[in-house]
């Protein structure tokens, strides 16, 4: 008969051995990412051989039936496309934008690209005189008798000092979001962003705007954080009139997918474990980090889960969602068809953040479940902490937080932030700014977090 | 009179506003720091209108006077030189590493650097049949029989499963430091070495080589990884001859500088704390994280700390090191000017891993003092942890271990680490591999430590 002690011995000796087995197969697991990682390939293939992806696009096309190909290289249970309707919008002829008028400078072009979703200038182009603005109230308060038949340039920098970039970013970016409708609604005809980096460079940054349909569009271009600084600059000291022509433009939606593949569970096969990024990204650069990083992230954890002959309790479903950057769509459509099918996701995790070094992992709920299920994960953080990741509470990922009704946890992987904006919606967003480790250890990162939540659940 | 509650909660209130001051005045470090740092425009004149300064060459003079001038700007007590006299080795001619017989190649030139101290090989060059090895102990169980007359190929390469590549790089770089007079132990007449990187590229990294006095020394160069592994595939193939020819050597000692500044502590001026990286750099690229980085940080903190109208209790001391790279005449020569004069160093900070996204620090010192310190030190955490900064025992860096038995504490800056040796000792090593947020951050972080350091003691 076993005394008291020895039954405590032994489930102390049981949490212990039940530890070392986890911290044994996350060890594994970093060291297939290391060696047999397929996440740097494909994310090769995906970014020389296929190039910037916006929806609707032909290469969009093409990175659907690239990645659906890899995914049925990996040996999964099933891998299918989801359709989804998806915006068309094209750059169309390089954009123009040029000082026109200055005394000290005469003539000269600035670095610009049209924001998606914007409209084109009329054809031939449009001048009229710049006036800046460091915000969206300053709009208001300037009234139409400043800001009528202008074009408005908004030129708040993001605040350099945030030690995460993307709180810099969420400080600045309802200028490049929401500024073409608030000019409009004063008789701007224009509007110019300054571009959405803490970096002083000549490469403009795209992003998406949002019109509201109950105010004129107008067209709305980025220029570089240098012409931004020498158009602030100029106008300190004499009126600036610029020239600007683009024909950008909405074309018929166009029929898209988001591509899923998935291991199903052997005993709970109905608590979905998700993985995803979005295989869309602007058309310029080829998407590299945003979000070429996040979509390889997600295929490699299956890849390496196959390749560690890992036999999950719960299923695992990789899913690389269309349209993300101007729409949205394949996000809300995954979750309306989940939730149509009444299905149940355990957890999703999203990796679109880049492909830096990891950091760790934001988590988020609904508030009625989300305390008590963030307790469990913090008991794994000891593992976690061996490979320099950290938990914390936050926002998890566009894509995946129509999900976060179905009352499982959302989590965001966050790589290191500094570099982000460097590249973020840029030609520069290229194979040649990822890192192969960094790219690996992320992959790593995010299978080790899908095993702990596969064999323990939440 | 005080209740003996009011006593505890004025205790717990003044411990309370301490922590509160001491984050106030860690967050205006950072805000300085990301605003007004001089690290990168200082690493950039030093990478781009110096250049790559191996110790002895006019680079390194040069180097040595711009710092010199730089922390004249900042407003010290004081800033001087302390002579050290360093060896220098020079390239010479572009190395020619050829291989001459492949019946499969026929001939082909690799990447090739002579490594640091390298002799020359004779005019004209040697050819010889090449062997292969994994190690040092290889070699010995080859014997003369084996080894006699060859060129040997050291190949194994850095571990890329190792998480911190800095391990990696120790179970390897046996092989570039020791293997040319273990060769030649054994008769060989030349040596090369896979290059230091876990990167697959076309890129050979130098770096030193140690002789052993009482054996012959032979020539030794690194050639780049994929020619390491071109050549391991022909090797297993045919027999492989190749040429190699490099006029490198050893002109005769010259006279060098430790570039040092200071603001003298008001409190306690005889308790020193030491930050530094070293001056001099490999002769290719331009030394900008190695070491460059660890230079421009450890200016910018007094530099930020004079910005902000901080008074030390304690004299801090920016000491930028010549000749860490072969030899530490530098770093050797402080330690033993500073013991004469009977100085004590409380604790001693070295940047040289890099100007990456910084992690924390490793901590170091003697046996009888260090766990009471430590303790001390990790009592900091939680104001450190806000900048994703962590704590842990490890070594500090080359240039200040001589000052451990002064029984201060000494601490090596950790940034992130997965690119390091992309860019260590290659052509690759300028200011485009160096991100400005990432440096200023490292710079932010030293200071940060400093604050405390210099506010509780150890």
């Amino acid at each position: 008969m076993l005394s008291f002690f020895t039954i405590i011995t032994s489930i102390n000796l049981f949490g212990q051995d039940d530890k070392n087995d986890d911290a044994f197969f996350i060890r594994s697991i970093y060291d297939k990412a290391l060696t047999e990682g397929k996440c740097y390939d494909w994310l090769t293939h995906l970014t020389t051989k296929i190039g910037g992806r916006l929806a609707g696009s032909p290469q969009a096309a093409a990175a659907v039936e690239y990645t659906r190909q890899m995914l049925d290289t990996i040996g999964l249970d099933s891998v299918w496309l989801q359709p989804c309707l998806v915006p068309h919008w094209v750059r169309g002829d390089k954009e123009k934008v040029r000082i026109v008028n200055s005394k000290s400078m005469g003539s000269m072009n600035l670095n610009a690209l049209a924001l998606g979703n914007s409209v084109g200038t009329p054809k031939g182009g449009l001048t009229a005189e710049v006036i800046e603005v460091k915000s969206l109230d300053e709009v208001v308060r300037l009234g139409h008798e400043n800001i009528k038949g202008k074009i408005v340039f908004y030129n708040r920098p993001m605040d350099p000092k945030q030690i995460r970039t993307f709180n810099a970013y969420g400080g600045a970016v309802d200028q490049r979001v929401f500024g073409a409708s608030k000019a409009a609604l004063f008789g701007a005809v224009a509007v110019l962003v300054r571009s959405m980096t803490t970096r002083l460079d000549d490469f403009p940054h795209t992003g998406v705007l949002v019109y509201d349909d109950k105010i004129e569009k107008i067209p709305a271009l980025a220029i570089s954080t240098n012409d931004s600084e020498l158009l602030s600059n100029l106008l300190k000291k004499e009126p600036i009139q610029v020239f600007m022509e683009s024909n950008c433009r909405k074309l018929a939606d166009v029929q898209s997918y988001n591509v899923i593949g998935e291991i199903k569970g052997r005993e709970f096969p109905e608590e979905i474990i998700l993985v995803g990024g979005h295989l869309d990204s602007w058309d310029v650069g080829s998407g590299a980090h945003d979000d070429g990083a996040g979509c390889v992230h997600a295929m490699d954890v299956l890849q390496l889960l196959k390749r560690l002959s890992y036999q999950p309790k719960r299923t695992i479903r990789c899913v690389l969602f269309m349209n993300e950057e101007n729409g949205l769509v394949g996000g809300l459509e995954y979750a309306k068809v989940s939730n149509e099918k009444n299905e149940f996701h355990l957890a999703a995790i999203e990796s679109d953040a880049g492909g830096f070094t990891p950091r760790g992992f934001s988590c988020d709920g609904e508030d009625a479940i989300f305390t008590e299920k963030f307790k469990k994960v913090i008991t794994w953080l000891p593992l976690l902490e061996a490979y320099d990741l950290s938990l914390s509470k936050g926002g998890s990922g566009a894509d995946i937080s129509p999900l976060k009704s179905q009352n499982g946890l959302l989590f965001g992987f966050r790589p290191d932030s500094q570099r982000y904006f460097d590249y973020h919606h840029t030609i520069l967003d290229t194979i040649d700014a990822v890192n192969k480790r960094e790219l690996e250890l992320g992959a790593a990162s995010i299978t080790s977090l899908v095993y702990l939540i596969d064999k323990y659940g939440l």
